[in-house]
């Protein structure tokens, strides 16, 4: 625990942290000043989060393994892979990027993530889980190959390894017996608490009908050899090997070892000099190690130690305020000015959790899956609430949508809460498992559109892949309200997969929800949005896809104010909630009476909901070739990967804000 | 083994399958009886996959299993999940679908992997590996909040084993402890040799350090214990604990128990009363159980029980002559006549293989990478000719795919080999590990379009998915040369991820290949295809991709021949190589040069290549509006998964085939 007044100390009089230019400055110094610098690094993390947000308790818990492993290895020479990657954050401090730290995840600043196009010492980039071991595998062939000498070090969390990729990867490096070097960092805990996963068998095993059966034995006959006539030596002998096969029997070790992995630990990951030691250990080996720390996330910061769920990340301005940001001018801490905490509405995270909840007890069937995403999905709520009907099943996409499947077919109305990004995981399940039998599984798609993490975490690709799958149902909600009417309807009705996706913001309209009504809604009937700045028919048809119709909304009021909003001008808005099936009938209506049609998603052009409508009207060409059709112009996001960033200028630089929609609009019409 | 004589004997004169009218007559047979059962069941098999093609040596591993499975426990009330699937003829014909067997995956015949439409006895679907232990948590979970009793039983290979979806749900099940019973049938094998995998270790365990090390001192305790006076009672307490550590430790049981499944055997899986045993010990048990039984692929015909790989997948009349099909009308057994084997062409497989070859010592850092699938996509002779660049990761795509980014990453040239529907496994991978970073992978995408083997394996998804995604290449050949040149351009150029997509089916102009000759080709050029039936330009234009190339010249053949070729009619037949990147520059010139257009793709319509020239239309109308376009319209194959069946019949289901698209053309040309 450290106060205010050291850190200000710390940073200014007598820092080691303004010492270190580079990662190779970690190697001069003692364990007392390592240990010391781990301090100073807890202190400006914490205060520069408090900034710029963040990930905090797993940056805190690995302070130590990052100074070690800087210490033992020569980055960029030797590959370090962080698993996820957002538990970078002292490797990027050590590694000549302190300077720009206040930047963090901000717009054009430093990324949350691991990525080489920032640092040579980012060895790949990663902000998905469960990659590290399949990349160093990778690469450890890649140097073996090219006759290069380096170590390549995957540093993955136990959350991590509950993903089927690291399996896959472990077991095929046990295979390989190439030179790669895991470093497990255990704190036993995913993004949520972890579910199965190697952590936990060390308690489950003590459990089991087998330990307690041989263990009993194994008490029956100490108590008889004890009383045996045996000599020192064969006693000294018999205790070296229960206490061999005894540590090897109650760690993880065993799985490991069996896979073909040699494993060392545990370690307590928070003791630099031990983590150093185990690091030594194992540097010259040839052959697949895995080290195994235990660390705490949080560990340094009280609160986060507390709850390293609630300070898995963090908000600017969030955190307590002995810990607040330093005046520079002044070496006397200033005391802290809680900053207003703005009145935020709900966000469609929280209205879907609250749907869920207000739904369990008239669809008594209903079960609802996360893999690992509780917390950020908000779904964590229904899980208290109805804990036998809840299923975190740790970082496992896969597993998540099959076990789904398997539900369906027996009966139960699955819902499974998952990101847009991390639903890629489970393309083949989606299609294999659920699409083909036409199983009525629910995907609840969070953080489906931008977002700020960047490339990685951008949710663009759902309607374009989920779109090619037949039987499929792909809709988005307008709003807060239909959001949980597409829900209610989709649970009441159960005839097959249905995928609503809303996006990482604030609902609009939450505050006219009004609890435990619901409305059945047939989602193959798109809506008129009538406002003072639209029309029920015109020249132009905007179709709007999920949260681009409030989009719409305001970029029709800018149009209109400069207008003076002329009533023959206005253009029809639709609320297209449904890019598969598509309302043909509406569709047909449109394309009779306007001559210009403007789609707009928050999801990649290629394959999205403005293809859809292209390929609807190419198939209506054919079976009505004198048909006249309205052009067709497709807004939404170019084909290219989004950088992080708030997600208004991310909008913006796609075009997708009220401004530039209206802007072109202004164009096509003028 | 058996011979013919044995085999007409049994099948005619004293059938006890005969007697076999649903699988509960198993139920009162005696183990004698079921052991000659086997015997019938083995012949059977035999013989009608000579008839029919299909999958024989897992087949033949599984005989004694299934019959255990269904003298135990009650189908369809308890829930038997086969994994993969293709391993369910036995139980097949134990469940009233013998009748059908010769219909086997021909086309509104029998299905050759298990599907819950055929029957109420396919607990699921499944035609892709590892997906059996999620699909019984899930029916568990299911049956335990709906109050049913029955029981879960997964039957799952050691190769699908190593698929890391099977690990997350062996944790995930550990962790719910849900009554759920795993049966491990393990050959050693996966559809090529396992890689990794838990059957491995067994072997690699006798080999570690320490249990080198704890085996010595054990021994050097036993021999002092030996010499020690001790009592009898202590004497067998301690060999009964050396005897149980002993049998836990090396198995892979301890992996299991550790992650909370209990575990038994090994078990002789051809011993069925053996089995029995083993199955009855767990049925009434209600928590996590896996039977680990060893079998032998192809057992009891031994051209397969020697290679089993060979025998995984069998043609029509390829079987050895001692077990050809009897003579229906007479009890003597007819002699066999050797089917005239078909001089074929090299498939595409082996184009790609041949090619790979053939490019190792010009491309130095080229690797292989497949996930199980060296057989079935040829590279294999790869991997003999350079094994040391040759990686099969076991049933992985995921890991794969990664590992490829990470190989790529560091300076290797990757070429993953993988069928369409397995790539989708690995979506997420593609994007995250691959994509973003603009890494040079090449994916040589084999059984791309319309496989016979129905829904499960259909190849149509991978143009939508993987044109969405920014930084990719998408590839089609349109005959040998081509894809040879594809990937020699592809593994020059290795300047982002390229994926060449290929039909399962004989390579054109195969003959013309010229070995160790390349020609780099750009493929964002399309090509003008000229013969007697195309011109350089016309009203028309077709833009056919891949394998459709070809199908367009053999429909315009059909329309030439009637129209007497007369030439102004002839339309224009362009080989759209590359669906990402369009040849822009070729569009514009047809886009002012044609009134119509007509797309033509062996993939799903819905965000295909067809999808493609209408995007491009619409923003090309954005930029020119004044610009008048062609009709375009989009051939393919519809949004509907696609049955078995010969792929010439499904294709023109699809209206895929020469004429049917001829007529296409006939119609909107009329």
């Amino acid at each position: 625990m450290f106060a205010l007044a050291n850190h200000v100390n710390s940073v200014l009089v007598n820092s080691l942290l303004n010492k270190i230019t580079s990662s190779k400055d970690v190697k001069i110094l003692s364990v007392d000043e390592l240990t010391a610098l781990a301090k100073e690094i807890r202190e400006e993390i914490v205060c520069n989060l408090n900034k710029t947000g963040g990930h905090l308790a797993s940056n805190l818990g690995i302070v130590e393994i990052t100074l070690a492993l800087h210490y033992v290895f020569n980055s960029p020479t030797d590959k370090i892979l962080f698993d996820v990657g957002h538990q970078c954050y002292v490797h990027k401090m050590l590694t000549s990027r302190r300077d720009q730290f206040d930047t963090l995840r901000q717009y054009k600043g430093l990324s949350g993530f691991i990525n080489p196009l920032e640092s040579e010492h980012d060895a790949f980039l990663a902000g998905h889980s469960s990659t590290s071991v399949s990349l160093a595998v990778g690469m450890a062939i890649a140097r073996d190959l090219l006759s290069q000498k380096h170590k390549v070090i995957a540093l993955i969390g136990d959350g991590g390894l509950t993903g089927g990729m690291a399996l896959e990867a472990i077991n095929h490096l046990g295979h390989l017996g190439k030179d790669v070097l895991i470093i497990l960092n255990d704190n036993e805990m995913s993004i949520s608490e972890n579910v199965g996963g190697f952590s936990q068998y060390m308690k489950r095993i003590k459990e089991t009908y087998f330990y307690r059966d041989i263990k009993e034995k194994i008490h029956q006959i100490e108590d008889k050899l004890d009383q045996a006539p045996l000599d020192t030596d064969l006693r000294t002998m018999i205790e070296l090997v229960k206490k061999e096969a005894k540590a090897k029997i109650e760690t993880p070790g065993i799985v490991f070892e069996k896979l073909g992995v040699d494993y060392s630990g545990p370690i307590d990951g928070h003791n630099i000099q031990a983590v150093i030691a185990a690091l030594n250990e194992v540097k010259d080996k040839n052959t697949p190690q895995l080290v195994h720390i235990i660390t705490q996330k949080g560990k340094g910061y009280a609160p986060a130690e507390q709850n390293a769920i609630k300070y898995h990340g963090v908000s600017a301005h969030s955190l307590e305020p002995a810990l607040a940001e330093p005046s520079a001018k002044n070496n006397e801490p200033v005391p802290y000015k809680a900053q207003p905490v703005k009145t935020k509405g709900k966000t469609y995270s929280e209205v879907f959790s609250q749907a869920l909840i207000e739904l369990a007890p008239i669809e008594q069937n209903m079960v609802v899956i996360t893999p690992a995403t509780a917390e950020g999905s908000g779904v964590v709520k229904f899980g208290k609430a109805y804990p036998e009907r809840f299923f975190d099943v740790a970082i496992c996409e896969q597993h998540a949508v099959t076990m789904a499947a398997g539900m369906a077919k027996a009966g139960l109305k699955p819902v499974v809460s998952i990101y847009s990004t991390f639903l890629q995981r489970a393309m083949d399940q989606v299609i294999h498992d659920v699409a083909i039998l036409k199983l009525p599984v629910i995907f609840g798609i969070d953080r489906a559109g931008l977002v700020e993490d960047g490339e990685t975490h951008q949710g663009v690709f759902d309607i374009a892949y989920l779109r090619s799958i037949p039987n499929f149902k792909v809709l988005a909600p307008k709003d807060a309200i239909e959001l949980r009417n597409m829900l209610f309807s989709a649970l009441k009705n159960a005839d097959g997969p249905v995928a609503i996706r809303f996006p990482r913001s604030q609902a609009i309209a939450a505050e006219n929800m009004q609890n435990n009504k619901f409305t059945e809604i047939d989602y193959a009937n798109w809506e008129i949005i009538e406002t003072d700045y639209s029309s029920k028919s015109g020249d132009l048809a905007i179709l709007a896809y999920g949260s681009m119709v409030d989009t719409g909304i305001q970029a029709l009021k800018l149009i209109s104010n400069k207008s003076n909003g002329s009533e023959p001008s206005l253009p029809i808005l639709i609320n297209a909630r449904s890019s598969k099936p598509l309302d043909e009938f509406m569709l047909n209506v449109l394309f009779k009476s306007t001559k210009k049609m403007i789609t707009l998603e928050e999801a990649c052009l290629t394959g999205g909901f403005g293809t859809a409508i292209l390929e609807w009207a190419s198939n209506k060409k054919l079976k009505d070739p004198k048909q006249k059709q309205p052009e067709i112009f497709c807004l939404g996001v170019q084909d290219q990967f989004v950088e992080h960033g708030a997600r208004n200028i991310l909008l913006q630089n796609q075009g997708l804000d009220p401004q530039s929609i209206a802007n072109f609009i202004n164009t096509i019409t003028a």
